[in-house]
Parts: C-alpha cells; structure tokens; sequence
C-alpha cells in the first residue's frame, strides 16, 4: 500500500489517535530524558517512604498503560511479565493487591535495564494499538490517554523532587546535573498588594470548556469570595531569613499545635535541604550545593511554616478561590521546568497584576483538599486517582519549577500533608482588604 | 445595712457582676455534680493521652479563673500553692510550660481533695472579686467570666467523654450512673430528605448580635450555598449495622485512604464501645453494657467511618454552611445533658423540618477546620483558645447528650481530628439536589 | 476447752500449720505497713509499664494464695468476686489469660477500699485453712505457702522501687515518710582489695540443706573459679561522681554497645533520681529530694553505667561465682528494710573481709541470668516462676535497703535487664589477681 | 636481577611478607567471586537494618586495610577519595563518626564502579605496601593483616546471609545462583547421644599455641563442667515440622517470655525463609524456592526458636563449654563454603562421634556472650572490635555452609541478639547425664 493510499484510508477517528500516538511519545520521551543523568545505583534509592526509587517510577508509569489501556483494548498483547502488575501498582487497591509502598526500594530485580525493556515493551504496544485502534473502543482509549499521560507528567515532578530529595542523603552532595541554566541575577523590590473586591466567583474546571481536568477539578460551582489582597510576589529567601533570626523556629507563638510539634520532633531550624557553611546559608539544588539567592522564593516549607511565617507578618495564605480569582487574570507562563533552571528564581515585579502566580513554587493555600460541590469519584480503579486522599491534605496551586507547562492549569488543584516539604512548595502572602 | 439599703447601694455595674457570680456558681456546681458519682480511684485515669484524669479537669478549670481573673484583678488573691501553676495548665504554651499532657494520670498529689480544697479556694476568691469588684476592671473580668464559663462547659462535656472513655477500660463494666433517665422505645420511619435552593448565606457569628461566641464562629461572611438536599434525623445505628453486614469494614472502596490505614491498623470492625455478646450487639454507654437500640442515631464513630457509611449510600457530609443554613430555621431543642439519658436516642420524625440538628449527637461534616475569612486570634495566651488547632480536624456541629443546652448556638463550631471516636459523634446525610 | 486441753489435742503438723499461719500473718501485715503512708490516689499510678500501681500489689499477692491454695485446697472456698482471678493474675499465661501489663493502672474499679476487702476475705480463709488443714494436702499447701511468703515479700521489695518511682514522677517531690531513720554520717577510706584464690567451688542452693530457695538457685554444682580479687565496699557517690566529672557519659569508649546507645536515647546525665540544684547534686529518696551523699553507696544505676564505670577505672564486674564464693565467709547482716533507711547508707570498713556485701544496694555482677546446670522448671504455672524470664537480663546478688532481712540468701539470684535502673541497685568492683 | 639473586636479597623477613600479600590476594578474590553474580541493583539494597548493602561490605572491608594498615604505615599512600573514611567506617565509634547504618542504602553514589576502583586502589598500595616493607612497622603491619583478613572473612559470611536476605524481599524469588552444588539425597537416623563425664576443663584459644584468634577467645580457662549428654546431630527439618504441627508457634508453655513476646509481634509460624506452597513446606535459599528436606538440619532459626523447640522434647542447648569440649575431640571437617552448597545438608551419623559439629548450621548454644575471664579489648579503635557487644547475645559454635573452612576454629565464639534469624543457625540439643 502505498503513502497516498494509506492517506486516503486514514479516517480522521485514525488521524486523531496517531496525533495522540505522538503526543504519549513526546511525554515518554521527557521521563526518559529526566532519568539520563542517573547511574544504576541512583534508581535504586528509596530515602523516605513517601519516595519512590526512580527505578519505580518509570516502571509505573508504564504500568498504567499496560493496566488501563492495553490488556483491556490490545487484542493481542503478551505482558512481558505477569509479575510486574503486582510490583508497579501503587495505590490502586481495588486493581490486585498493590506492593507496599515503603519497600519499593527493596526489590533489585527487575534490574534497570530490565524496566527499560518493559516500557520499551509497552511502547511498541501502543503504537500497535494505536496505528490501528480498534473503532467500537477508540473514544474510552483516548479518554484513557487523556488521563495517562498527565499521570506520566506528575511521575515527572515527582521524579525531579525523589532525585533531590535522594542525592541529599549522601554527604557529598553529588549534583544531579552540572549544565542547568544558572538563575539570573535579580533585586527584588518591597512586597506590594493588590485589592480583589467581594462577589460571586465560579470556581472549578467548566466542564463545557475544551481540555482536560483531574477528577477533582470538576463540580464548576459559585463562591462567594470576600474582598482580599494579596502580594504581588512569593516570600523570597531573604524575608525567610529574616523570620529565622527573628527566632521564627524558637517560639510557638506563630504556629499552630501540630505544626509546632513537627518543629519540636524533627528539629527543624531552616526550610529542608537549608545548611550553614561558615555563616552562609546553603542549600542542596539539583546543581549541587550553593549559596541561598535572597532574592528568590523560598521553597521546600511546609504548610506549616508557611502559615506560622504569614502570621509572624500579620497576613495569612489565600484562600483556594482567592487564588483562583486572581490567576484567572494573569498569563499562564512562568519558570517552568522548560526553563531547565530545576529551581525557583528571582523575577521582576510588575505593578500591573500579581507576578509569578504559575511557576517557580507551588503555592500553600489555606485551604484544605476536599471535594468540590457535586464531586463524584470515577468508577472501578481509575476512580482511586483523587477522591480518597481528602482528608489531611493541604491545597497548593500554580506549578513549580519542576511542572511541565502544559500540564498545569488555573484551576489545578496540588495536595500535600501540612508537614511535607520535599516538594518545591513556597508561599504567597493575602490578608484581608 | 437593711436589704433596701443594700439595693439602693447597687449599682447597674454591681448588680451585673453579682449576676454573673450567680451563673459562675450554676456552673461550678454542674462540674461537681457530674463527679458526685465517682470514686477518687476514678478521678485518676487517664485512659489514652487525649483523656484527661478527671482530678485535672476539676482542677484545670479552676485554675482558668486563678490565671486569667484572679492573678490579675483580684488585688488580694494568694495562691493556695504556687505550683498548681505549672499542674493545671493545658496548652497554654505562652502562659508557662504545662505540664506533659500523656502524663497527667502519673501526678497523685495534690489528692482528690485537695484539688477540691483548691476549687474552693477560688470559689471563696471569686465571689469576693465578683461582690465588690474594681470597677475599672470590671469590664475585662467580666468578658473573661464570659470565656471562663462555656470553658467549664466544655470541659463538663469532655468529662461525661472521658469517664466513659475510663470505665470502659474496664473488663467489669461498670456503670457511671444506674439512675439515668431510660431511653423512649420509638420506632424510626425510613429516612426522608429536605431540599434547600442555592444562594448566599450569611456565615458565622454576628457581632451586632447579643450574646457570646468563641473566636472561631467570629467573621460572619457570606458564602454562595449550592443547591442541596439534608436528611430528615441522623443515620441510626440500624442502618449502621446494615453497614457493617455488607463487609463495609473489610472493602477499602468507600473509605479515604487515610481511613482504611486507620481501620487496619485499629482492627476497627464497628463503633466505638460496641461488642458483640452471643450473638447480639451491646454498647458500653454511661449506664453499663446494653444491646444497642436500632432506632437511636449510631454514635461514638470517627469522621473516617462517617464518610465511609455515606459513600456507601451513595450520599455525602453536609459542608458547614450547609449545616448552618438548615439549622437556623429549626428551634434550638433536643436531647442534651438536661434530658439525662446521657446517651442519644430514637425521636419522631418531623415532615416540616429535619429532626434532632441540635442535641443527641454531634454531626460530622465534610469541612475541614478552618479560619473565617477576617478570623483574627486574641492577643495573649487566651489567644491560643482556638486557633492554633486549625490544621488537621473536622468540624463538628449541633451539640449532643452531654452538651449544657444553654452552651450551643447554631453557629457553634466543635472539631476532632477524623480519627477520634471517644466524642458523641455521629453522621447527617447530605446530597446534591 | 482449756488452753490445755487444745495443747493436747493439737498434733505436730496442726502445730505446724499454725507456725506457718503466724509467719504467713506477719508477711501479710508488713504489706500493709509498707502501704499505710499511701493516699488512695498514690495506688492508681503506673508510671511505666515496668511498674504496677500499688492497688494491684496488694491484690495480686492475695490472688497467689487464692489461686494456688484456697481454690485446690480450701473445701469451702468462695471467691469474693470471679473477675479479679482476671485481673490480679500477672503473668501466669498457663493460668487463664493476665489482664495487659501496662493497662494495669486503667482499671479503678475495685477501688482500693475494695481491694482490702479483698485481702481481708483471704486473710480470713487462710486461717480457717490453716487453722483446720486438711492432713492430707497439707504438705503441699505448706509447700506453696513456703513460695507464696518469699512471693509476696519480693513484691514489699518492688512496692518501694515502685513508690519511688511514681512520686519521683511528680514535680512537687513528695516524700513517702518523713520520719525514716537519717542515714549515719560516716566517712569512708580508699577502696580495699580482697584477693581469692583459684579452685573448684560449689554453687547454688544444697538441697540437701535445711530452708527454702527459689527453683532458680537450685541445682547446685561446681564451678572453677579462678583467682580474683574483691573490692572491699561498693562504689561511692563520690567516686562516681568523677566518673561524671571526667565526661563518663560523654564518651563512648568504656560503654557496651547497647549501653551507649541507650544514654544517647534515654538522655542520661547521671543516676536515676539524680538532679543538680545550684551546683548541687541532689537525688530524690523516699524522704524527698536531699543532697547526695558522697560516702554512700551509688545507686540506682543500670548494669550498662556499672560495666562503663568498670572500665574506666581499669576494674569488671564480679561473675555470680566469685560474689557467691565471697558471700559465703562473711555474716549476712547489712542494711536491710528493717533499718528503716530505706536508702543505701555509707559503713565502716573493716579489713578482714568484705563490706557490704548483704543490703544497701543489690550488686550488679557480670553474668547473664542462665539456668544453672540441671534447672528443672515446676510443671503447671508455678512453673512460670522464674525460669521464662532467663534471657536478656544479668544478675544482681545480695539484697537491699529495700529487701526483709529474712528473704535474702548466700545463693539468691535476683534479675534485671541490663538498662533498669528503679532497682536499688550499686556496684561492686572484681579483678584479676 | 635474576631471580636466583631476588632469591639471595630475600630476608626472612620479606619473604614473610610476601607469604602474607599472597594470603591478602586470595582472601580479597573469594569476596569478589562472591559477589559476581550480582547486578549493581542488588549491590544497594538495605533490606533490614542488620543487613548492609553488598557495596558497602565491598568497600567496608577494603577501609579496614585502608585506616588500619595503609595510612599509618605506607608512607606514600594516597587516599582516593577523603569521604571514604566516613562512609565506609562501621562500628568505630572512636574512629572519626560512623555514617548511621539504617542509612546504608540511602548512599547511591559513589557507584558499584567507584567502589570497585577503591578495592583495586587499595590492592594495589598493600602490594606497594607488603612487597617492600618498612621493616621496624613490620611486625604490626601483620598483626593487623593477621586481623584483616578473618575481618574480611567474616564478611564474606555476611555478604551471602545478607544476598539471601535481600533476595527474600523480592516476590519474585530470584535464585543467587543456578550452578551450585544440589544437597545429598541421605536419610538421616533417629537422634543418638553421647556422654561427657564430669571433669576441670580449659577453654578458650590457648596463646602459647600458633596461630590466629580473634581477642574474645582469649583469656584461656579452667571451667568445670558436670556430666552431660549431647546429641550426635543437629535437629532436622524433619523433627522441627514435627514441633511446628504439634502446635509449638501456638503455645508460650515452651518459650521464654521475651521469645512468646516475639512470636506474637512478628507473627512467626515456621523458621525464616519457610513458606507453604499448596501444603507443601518451601523455604527460600540461594538457588531459589525448593522444598524443604527433612533429612538436613534445620535453619534459620532464632535463640528463641531453638530453646523452646529443646523444652518441647524435654532436653536443653549445650553450653559453651560442653560444646568445645565435645569439638575438641572431632575432626574438623564439615560442610562449609567449599563445599559449595550454600545450605545445611543431610549427613550419614556416624556411632564414634557427635557429627556435623562443624559446619551446616552454627549452633546456638545457651550461654550468653560474656567475656572469659582476664578478657582486654585491645586499645584503640581495634579494642572495638569484639568486647562492646558483649550483652544482650548468645554464642553460636561450629561455622555454618557459608563460613570459609580456614576461618573457623574449635574456640571462635559467634554471636547474635536471640530473636536474629538471618545467619545459618540452628540446633544441637544436650541434656543431663
């Protein structure tokens, strides 16, 4: 068959599933490529149960292609092996009984290689699948992809944050790569405000709207958002310090119950991966340890010292729907991990709209994650994806360094316990008008 | 002096506080009746770290007005023993260090009588403040009587929690109280619904408004309600049980994933104080071990187990805006500590309204606990009353058989973290409409 | 019946048993002696799971002769209640199933008022048994009899480790009795040395020999023992107090393993009970909080700071086998509970033999607490009396301040893990000849 | 030079060294051989706390000869990398700051390829080192070798307990190797004994014989030792499911309270590695999951395992020194690393002798680590070596089917905590004569 006929074949069902075949290829493509700087050894490493060992990641992430996709719609596809179902689910329980999480970093063999064979495996497979998908499926397979592929994009993320979090275990603080993009130099100027009068704000993904949303973005409903401010840019490391010396770690008065236990169990005195080295403040970067830009956004605090810091100032963290109202105002783009600097950095300011909304850290909300008005979890296994982590959860919004762009959205909605700080979470100030 | 000389040396200021000594003593007197019944052996248990000994309740709430009116305004007071100080504080970590809560059951001295030794002691001094106090002062006395009293309260409450908590420690069972007044047998109807239309609400306490509120309900706000539907009474242990037949403890699909850690990890298989006896269901309650009645409202059971029974109806919690726009149409009334059945029972259902908001058990909702927009924290240790716990708990609303009914208001917000069990706490339905 | 006529009548074993009912009754009162300066509330505490409230002492040492003698024994035994064989049983897990261990201070009910009618009500059927025995059981009540007297006095023992310890838990430092004889003031010389000669020598309890002895003492046999020398006294305050002063529990270096990780857990500074006030080392005793004595003997150590102590002064531990072939050639007299100390007390040296060797502080020596060649445990659950309990835990010999002077023996074994410290426990340095 | 001059410049001395360098080459290749058949994943895992990854045994041990012999003594030496010291340390404390162990394998770098570069640098210098001697460091300079290399033996061992461990984690079963030598087919007997009369006897590794022991051998002694009986094999497979089925796991009548303790919280069934495949008892070893064979002698099992299993069939373990009295008297010769089985086998009994003394399974015996009387650590780091563990273990005799035939002797004491099931060991029973 030549080129011309095959063109005249395609069906535009078909066309749309090879675009898509392109797309899943892009995102494959960018694990892989974030995995290149790994040894062996690197993969293997589980620092803290809530870290997977890279090895993991890039075998699960293939997993739910194999599991959601293709034995359910590949009519002719052979797991590599049967084993692997059971050893890369993660928290699907009601798909088999998943392996336990904080002994990911106990299983040597599938070797490295090994899982690189297995995604290769489910690669081919998915070109097969979808070079010639199956009509009566193709809608459920793309709705499938459509959730896949974010899933790979938030194994990316977490990727970047388990490499960090793994590489600052060792004494000798190995960088993870020598050539990123060093962050400008940039002065910062004095917190400025901007006032958001009170009204009836629609929060939520518009289901009506084009592209995709999580689960847990859905349920578009009205609020009633009092007038508020908030600051024109994120906390920079300077005014953290200054929270520092100002004994912010020495006394309970700013912070609230739980989170002053956390300080007092795990003795904490800066943000994580912060050192002093002969009276400078390091801190561990994916490019090794340097000295802490005081211009730029203080990153890895937890809820909890982000809300002990906002009260130290007298403000507070916005709410989720005063984030919301806000970003739906500013331009999507900021330091995102196609900037390849793989750490927040200093920005200028603008006095025409808050700066640095999306990008550089995820923002601590002082919202917690629970569902929106109306949310319904999907069925069976896919239903697991969101619903049943609301409870203990903080939100936080708005993509990091280390987010994908097009994987992030205005109303994307990010959860962490309030103690966790290995993801590059920092804080933006609101206080009331 | 003659009583008519008196009455005319009184001035509006004087009477007042002489009034508000008179509340003082109603409920000073209440927190010693519900100890009557105890033996001092009891007073010295604490059951789990969040149970407090009885002996330090009665001691802690003296020691409030000690710390926060005496010491301060009283211009003659002196301390019984100093060290009390140090003993009977709670978690007012500016205010001195307090002593370890998980070891308050290890501190035999002071001895029983003693610490009554000690609430008379204040008592004496109070009512000499409160029948000639300065009158500058009189102001801030008063406002802190205003706090001191629902803090007693609350702490009769956690008391009636806490006993139970103890004597059911016990392999005897013993009962608190034989003379408690019997539960009414009423058959329960099937469960009906109540529909609401969306619109603003006005939330939270409304400062213009006489009356005392803690600083949680503080900020009235408005917030846009969607459309929903409430259930007509509280879900009974009946339909609980229905629950627990169809394996609701053995499947994880209907339980937060924190939730389903927690089940396996407690070996949770019902509520709280229920066990099975040849074939039959019983429940410890506060006048010994009785089978359980089917129509009275389940209680004793965690936020986690609350979500998990709605999520198996098919329904969901009532956000708390939800709550508070039901009930401030309903009367105030219930089944609370006056009602002496000390446990929560069967009522008739009502067409007109939904039934039992108030009273019987306290509802879980689905809003995690959380700052009013404008909430602000009292300067000072009284400060630390409520806000410092904002992280981590659910809210609960209405009051329940132990509550002093002159203590809830329909604005009232009470919060566990989703784990607890040990409050009478129990579960409204709620859906969209 | 004249007393004459009963003389008469009364053959040699009914004498016997009435002995033994006289010896039975003064164990019985000095338990209640021990507890007479207790408020109620001082009986409730456990303040770690090793401890046991003193309510439970007292009813325990009842349940031993209720369960092993008047239930197989006593024709017309009625038992006071059923529940408390559950209750007051300790770890007997052949007998039925001992209520948890460290749960022990949960239970208030049977009050303390209870529990002495408890006592009272086997007091009374002891004497009804022996006053009338049953000729043919006789032997072996007499037989457990003879354990179930050493039982309960070993338990007088730990009454006093265990007050201690619950009101050392109090900030106040109340004091158990005022009015306990002063320690002497005695200034003690340089520490002396005793030399040994090598040889084969028998160890144990001799069968053959009149008098009672644990089932742990028996099987005598020989031992070599090679040449060794003794130290004339146990270790001083003051001479562990350079131990202290020269970073003792600073270093490494002269802790076993185990030991230094359990100072760097535990955070030890010093002994047990030890606090400096003003520069001052003070120690809290059963009369409260006093200076240390620098010629007494040190106390409340564990095993891991004697060994370090050892080591760092180029000395060891004497193994059971040499402090028994020295206990055998001095007198057994010391200071015992009958001197009303209640706390090691410095004494005279004398040059002929060792001091101290009986009373003031059980002496830690360097041997596990195995079974001696040919140890046989009793079937059934007095079986369970010591032979469970021989791994993980060394062996202190000689008694106490705390111990009756008719309880202690040449062969005794007494035994704690090697980190306890609430035991009345000291050091006594061997080494090489 | 020709060789013959080499020859005539050759002192004793040189030559003696030379002797040792080839002595070093071959121990260094054995560790290597053992771990060729691992992937650089295997190489990282930390499976429990007690096991380190594979890498760090490889450069651990070549640390040894880095810190003890290269740096003090070859003048030129040139570490390769400074951190070294500190990551590869294990125990010393007194040597710089060990890297904590449970953080083994957090360290993913340096790589498996580093550290095999370390190895080769490190056999090189000592090549340097021993191929040209100081002469006035010489003596030392073997004293440590004579040291090092049993060290490096000893790792040997826990290198295949520690592979088999990690292995284990894995669902998959991965086999360690396909090629090793298949266990005899051989029935074994009923259980035999033999009888040891009464008698002086001296243990422990007597200093005027040649060659090497490790210091907790030393201190040769006279013990006296009663008449005993030991058995003429080690317990069975076979005899240990007979225990198993009689319900051994079920009942604490046969256990020591801290070995029923055990039972209870790790829910042990069978020993470690056991597992039931279609009612057919499996266990896991280095080539994989087989069948277990009756006829060998049980393995992996704990202290506690082995004293309860000699309570259950009335007998007792043997002590120390009536083991070494009966290995006295054997050949010895046995299944060890040589013989290429990698686990215990079947052995024909023979009537003369106790069989299988060596070899198999080390066996537990009932004494308790203490040191021999006179016993000295030595001084400094070295000191370290044995003496600080010296509480809290019991001693195991004989060498197991992983112990190099050259490193084990009549007097070596191994020792593990009573509940460690990792290592190769088993039961030899003993009783009274």
């Amino acid at each position: 068959m030549s080129l011309a006929e095959a063109a005249i074949k395609e069906t535009p069902d078909t066309f749309h599933a090879k675009e898509w075949l392109r797309r899943y290829q892009r995102v494959r493509a960018a694990t892989e490529a974030i995995c290149a700087p790994l040894c062996k050894e690197d993969y293997m490493v589980q620092s803290m149960p809530d870290v997977s060992p890279p090895k993991w990641h890039i075998a699960h992430v293939s997993w739910f292609f194999e599991a959601f996709v293709l034995k359910p719609f590949h009519p002719a596809y052979q797991p590599l092996d049967p084993a692997y179902d059971h050893l890369f689910n993660s928290y699907y329980v009601t798909h088999g009984t998943p392996f336990p999480r904080p002994d990911r970093g106990m299983i040597s063999r599938p070797t490295v290689e090994d899982v690189y064979r297995y995604r290769a495996h489910i690669d081919r497979a998915m070109a097969e699948l979808l070079n010639d998908p199956p009509q009566e499926h193709l809608e459920e397979i793309l709705r499938r992809l459509e959730l896949g592929l974010p899933h790979e994009q938030q194994h990316q993320e977490l990727l970047f944050m388990d490499i960090k979090h793994i590489l600052a275990q060792n004494p000798l603080c190995p960088s993870y790569r020598d050539d990123l993009v060093p962050p400008p130099e940039q002065e910062v100027g004095e917190l400025g405000w901007h006032l958001y009068p009170a009204g009836v704000r629609s929060i939520g993904h518009d289901e009506a709207e084009k592209g995709f949303a999580y689960d847990n973005e859905m349920g578009r409903h009205r609020q009633y958002v009092e007038a508020f401010q908030i600051a024109d840019r994120p906390v920079t490391n300077g005014e953290f310090l200054e929270f520092i010396r100002a004994g912010g770690y020495d006394k309970p008065d700013y912070w609230l119950s739980d989170g002053w236990a956390t300080v007092k169990a795990e003795g904490w005195r800066a943000p994580l991966y912060w050192v002093e080295r002969d009276g400078v403040w390091h801190h561990f970067t994916l490019r090794g340890l340097v000295p802490v830009d005081m211009n730029a956004p203080v990153c890895h605090v937890s809820f909890f010292e982000a809300d002990a810091y906002a009260q130290w100032v007298g403000a507070r963290l916005p709410t989720e729907a005063e984030w919301e109202t806000v970003a739906r105002e500013v331009p999507m783009q900021g330091n995102f991990v196609e900037q390849d600097h793989l750490q927040p950095v200093a920005s200028m300011q603008s006095t025409s709209a808050p700066g640095q909304m999306f990008g550089d850290v995820w923002e601590w909300t002082g919202s917690a994650y629970r569902p929106y008005p109306g949310f319904r979890t999907l069925s069976g296994s896919l239903g697991e994806y969101n619903g049943k982590f609301m409870s203990g959860q903080m939100v936080l919004r708005g993509g990091c360094c280390a987010t994908p762009a097009d994987h992030i959205r205005v109303t994307y909605r990010n959860f962490f316990p309030p103690h966790a700080r290995w993801a590059f979470s920092g804080i933006r100030l609101a206080k009331e008008s």
